[in-house]
Formats: C-alpha cells, sequence, structure tokens
C-alpha cells in the first residue's frame, strides 16, 4: 500500500526492519541509540551550539503540548500565528494549560503576513512567545519563516516553530533562523515510524524554563533526563526509536534534506501536472504552496463522491487523504515518503482509470 | 538478548513481524485494527458491560497522568496509596495538575492496608477518588486490590487502579471488582511493543468528566474521538498498534491470562530456587511477592559491583534490573514477557559460572 497523507507515511523497507528488535530501554546499546537520535536530529537543524534535542514519547501534537506547557510561563503570553487546524489547536492547549494566549487569524489560503507579527508584538509587550506553523498540513501552506523568525528576534521576543510537516525536507539552519524551540516528529518528512515527537530548544530557554504544566509532557525534566543518564524518563518506543534512526541514516544517504526536498518537489511536480490533466485544480496559489501536502478542488462535475474515489483508489493499493477546509471542498494528497515518480505515475494512471470508468 | 525487566520486554517474533507494514492511519484497515484493539482489551478486564477502552499514545505514565487530569476535578480530592515509587509519582502527578490530592504511606516491603484507607476515606468525605497501585514495579509487591476496591466502593468513592505491571496476567474481573478505571500499557504482560497506554474506565465517569487538564492527554475526548470515526485524534503508533494487536492474539492462543500467570509463576519459581542455591536472598516477603518481578539483596559478602555482574550478565545475553529501593541494596528481574523457563535456567547457569569466575 502506498500512503499519500500527511503522515504516519509510506516508509523504506530498511526502517521497518529495524523495528523488529527488542531493545533493554535502560541498557548501554539503548542509551547509544538515543543519544544517534538526539545528536542526528540536533545536526540536522545546525543547533549544535546552542541547541538541544529532547525527544518525547507521543505524537506531534504532543509535543507542542509540551513546548508550550514547559516555555510559556503563566504570567506571561504566547501569540500563535494561525492560518489552520495546528494553530487553532495551538491556541486551544495554550488555553487548556492556562497560558495567556491571543492569535493573529489569516485565512486558510493566506501564508502568515511578518508585518501583521511587527504590529502585534509592538502593541503588546506582555507577548513573550510566538509559535508559527512551519508548513499548516491543513492546506500544505508554507508560511515565511525565516521573515517572521528575524522579526521577532529583532522584537526581542521568543518562536516555537512548529516544523511538524516539513523538518527534514525543507531547509531550517538554527545558526542563521533565530528560533527558541523547533518541533517535529519522527513519521513525517523523516520517513520514520510514528511513536517519538521531539523538540530542538535552545540550552538557555530550558534552563530558564518555570514549572511544567504536566509531569509526563516537561520538555526540561525530560531533557535534565536525557543529560543525567541517557535515559529516557519513561519508557520509550524503542522500536520507533530504532526505525527512526535507521530512518535518520537512510535520509543521509539519500544526500540529506537537500536531495530529500528535491525528490518531494519532483513528487509535487509529476502530481500537479498529472492532476491538470485530469481536471482538478490546486486549492493554494501554487506559489505558497509546499511540496509536502497538496489540496485540491473537488470537481464541480464529479461524478463521484469522495468516499467512492477513495475506496476505488485504496482497493488499487493508494491511500489519499480526505481535506480539513472550513469553506471548501477539497482533498488532500502526501508528497512525502519513502515513495517517488513512478509511485505518482501509477497514482495518476489510477486515477485515470477511475474518473474514466465514472464517466462510462 | 533476553530482557528480565519490568517492560518493554522480550517479545515474541510474530509480534515484532507485525510490526513490519504501513499503515494509513485514518484508512478503514486501520479504523478495524483499533476497534479490535479495544474490543480485546475491554473483554481482558470482562468490562463489556460498563467501561469502554481509551488507548492513548505515550507510556504508562501518560495514562496515569490523562485519568488524573480527566476524572478528578479541581474540586475534588484524590487519596494515593503508596508503597513504592509509581504511588510517589502520581501523587506528584496530581500535584502539578492542581488536584487537590493526599496519600497513605507504607514503607516499600509492605502492602497497602485496606483498614487504613477505609479510615481515611471516612475521616475525609472530601476524598472523591482512590488511586490504588495493583503491582508496585519498585519492588515487585503485590497490593490487596479485592478487598481494596470493595472498600473503597463501600464508602462511595471511586477508584483508579495502575494495573501497569499486573494487566494481562494478574486477574482482574470489572464485573466483580468495583473500578472506576483500569490504567495499564501495551508492554508489559500483554507482551505488545512499548507505545501505547491505556485505560479501561466507566463510561459514566468519562460522561461525567470536566475539562481535562490537558488536550493531549484528555480520557474523554479521546474516547469520543474513537465514538465518532473509529480514528485517534493524533497520529497513532502504528505499528506499535499492530504489534500489540498480534500480542493480544498469542494471549488467547495461550490461554489467557490464567495461563499466562501460570507461565510467570513457573518462571518466578524457577529464578526464585535458583537465586536461593545461589545464595541471594527475596527482598520481600514471599507471599507479598507478585510474580511480576522480584527484587533481591545484594549478598553482604558480594565479590562483585552491581555494574559488573550487569555487564558480565548482558555480555552473555540476559539483561537484568538495577533496584530502586530508597533504604536497601537491591536488584530485580523481571519474570515476564515472551520468556519460559528454559530462559531461567540459562540465566541461572550464566550467573553461576560468573560468580564462579568472580570468587576464583
Amino acid at each position: 500500500v502506498i500512503l499519500l497523507t500527511p503522515g504516519p507515511l509510506t516508509t523504506a523497507r530498511e526502517t521497518r526492519a529495524a523495528m523488529t528488535s527488542d531493545w533493554g530501554s535502560r541498557d548501554a546499546a539503548f542509551i547509544a541509540l538515543t543519544a544517534d537520535l538526539r545528536r542526528c536530529l540536533l545536526a540536522l537543524a545546525h543547533g549544535e551550539a546552542n541547541h538541544v534535542c529532547v525527544p518525547i514519547q507521543g505524537s506531534g501534537t504532543y509535543v507542542v503540548e509540551a513546548a508550550i506547557g514547559s516555555l510559556v510561563k503563566p504570567d506571561s503570553k504566547l501569540l500563535v500565528l494561525e492560518n489552520g487546524r495546528y494553530g487553532a489547536r495551538a491556541v486551544t492547549i495554550a488555553q487548556r494549560l492556562g497560558r495567556p494566549v491571543t492569535s493573529l487569524h489569516w485565512p486558510e489560503a493566506t501564508p502568515v503576513n511578518p508585518q501583521a507579527v511587527r504590529a502585534a508584538l509592538k502593541a503588546d509587550p506582555t507577548i513573550s512567545h510566538v509559535l508559527l506553523i512551519h508548513c499548516e498540513t491543513t492546506t500544505g501552506i508554507l508560511n515565511p519563516l525565516q521573515v517572521v523568525a528575524d522579526t521577532v528576534a529583532a522584537e526581542g521576543r521568543a518562536l516555537i516553530v512548529d516544523a511538524m510537516s516539513s523538518f527534514g525536507a525543507l531547509p531550517v539552519d538554527l545558526r542563521t533562523t533565530p528560533i527558541t524551540a523547533l518541533l517535529a516528529s519522527s513519521n513525517k518528512c523523516l520517513e520514520g515510524p510514528p511513536g517519538i515527537a521531539f523538540a530542538i530548544a535552545a540550552r538557555d530557554a530550558l534552563e530558564e524554563a518555570g514549572i511544567a504544566a504536566s509531569v509526563s509532557l516537561d520538555l526540561k525534566a525530560q531533557w535534565q533526563g536525557f543529560e543525567k543518564n541517557g535515559q529516557w524518563r519513561f519508557t520509550p518506543p524503542v522500536q520507533a526509536v530504532a526505525g527512526t534512526v535507521k530512518a535518520l541514516e537512510l535520509l543521509e544517504a539519500e544526500g540529506g534534506p537537500a536531495a530529500r526536498l528535491a525528490r518531494y518537489r519532483d513528487n509535487f511536480a509529476t502530481l500537479l501536472a498529472g492532476m491538470k490533466r485530469l481536471g482538478f485544480s490546486l486549492y493554494l496559489d501554487e506559489a505558497d504552496q509546499a511540496p509536502i501536502i497538496a489540496t485540491f478542488h473537488v470537481p464541480k462535475a464529479w461524478d463521484l463522491t469522495f468516499e467512492a474515489f477513495y475506496d476505488a483508489l485504496a482497493a488499487r493499493g493508494y491511500l489519499i487523504y480526505p481535506g480539513k477546509l472550513t469553506g471548501a471542498d477539497t482533498f488532500r494528497i502526501g508528497c512525502i515518503g519513502a515513495i517517488g515518480r513512478r509511485d505518482f505515475e501509477g497514482l495518476l494512471a489510477a486515477m485515470a482509470e477511475i474518473l474514466e470508468k465514472a464517466r462510462g
């Protein structure tokens, strides 16, 4: 089966094979594996000088909650830059944790505007942290990370970046992009199995962190645990760690994030050209679309329901993804995972056949 | 490698093999797998009449935090019955979440005393929930679940049971043992991979739950998500789910919890007899010891450090576990996992050889 989703996604055979061993989670071999994981992830972000990698058990949302609950203090304020579901969820998390929160809101097809961020920061000096979603999985829109990061830094505030859908493919360099905490998970562009999320967090921000909102989702305590003895505080998903370390080796062997991005761009270009031929149109302006997950309009004259289309593709081994938009009838196709142009050609051929049949 | 730990532990080859597929987490096949998981776990506890199974991503501690933060309201009070580290951690979690908490405390080698629980409940009518650790992994002590459950029910309070180390082997029957929420994880007596924890919770308790302390660790919202469309709210560890479902099939094939308990009892008996021959003594009274994880005193006249002993056993393929006691020099050996008498005979032979060599 080929997964054309925002994750969990198609992993390499070698990655899955790496998940077939048992590990003692407090044994030296697993401590070394955890150190590899943390070192490789930190290096991918070029964060060795001032940052540390803090993996946590769970999904991406868990590390977003851990970052907000650990870094934003109850007497400071978070500004969320919101143009999709994941921004909205970050607002909900901050509210639930009792952290003061405000947000700037854009329509789902509009990237975050750095000028508005600057104005909001100038207008409210109590904002201590800003949260940006790098690539909003809701639509696949790419937000302007570098300009937002420079703006937030110029105003003397801390930036938290949800890079869930982008990390491992879209470039991020902590030497030149000021970010306090970069958040991502094992099962997107890293092409690992799901089960691990992580923060690449500034060491000084962790040192200055107050009491976290949670024991389980406490970034500072988790970091201190790793520093103390190299171990996870609580039982880690050992097979997911082993699979992710293997996936990171494969990323390096492929040529790193630049090579991976080139493959994803090729996937997206193949997909977009074919979808246009089949009569589908892209929801976003092409300039705002990251080559991660693409949102397509359901055609006006549509011979199928989405469910029938999904099922027919699933029967042929291709799993696509429903839309998540509030105001438009859409579906999504992921371009990430251990898949390439031939998989998209196969997908497009299957679609053509299904559409033909529906018309006939 | 043979893991003689409290988990993650040695899993069956078939369980690990079940982890080598990719799954679309919102696809019908995975929805069916999740339904299998929830149904089998609920059936193991005989909870079909009034309970539901709510799995969450993460380690056992996550579901303890989810249960406290979801079920205990900020204006009610939790009583923790504490005779080890995991009880102490539950107190810390409640404090962190701003839930009023009190505790009764026993020495690590002493089981919880139900009379004291009754007196505490009579003395403080503001206590709404009681939390008991069924088998405290700190020592391996077995606490008197049935009597405590009857006592708590007689006083009209709700019982939360951390059955992390016991569920799947030691009997628990929700038809005859009144428990509001039974908590456990995939990677102990169920012999699955780590990555999933779960609550088997009374439906009415979830319905009456207030606003949880966390978005990620919200039992009620997680349950409502499963009820709505059969899906996990956030990305699930798909391979761990598949591995756990396979592990549950193997549990049934073995003959269910009774057969598994018989194997663990045989493991423990083999271990204890051999350890006595080698000059080690059990930390607990044998009557209080669950056949899950056994704590042994480090002998007074000991020719080795624990580290040297551990390393020598690890070099022979056996991973044991350090002690976690405050007042005694001990180490632990797990009796659970996909292992049997022959593995323990091998372990004991390796120990004899190492001790012989150290003496020589």
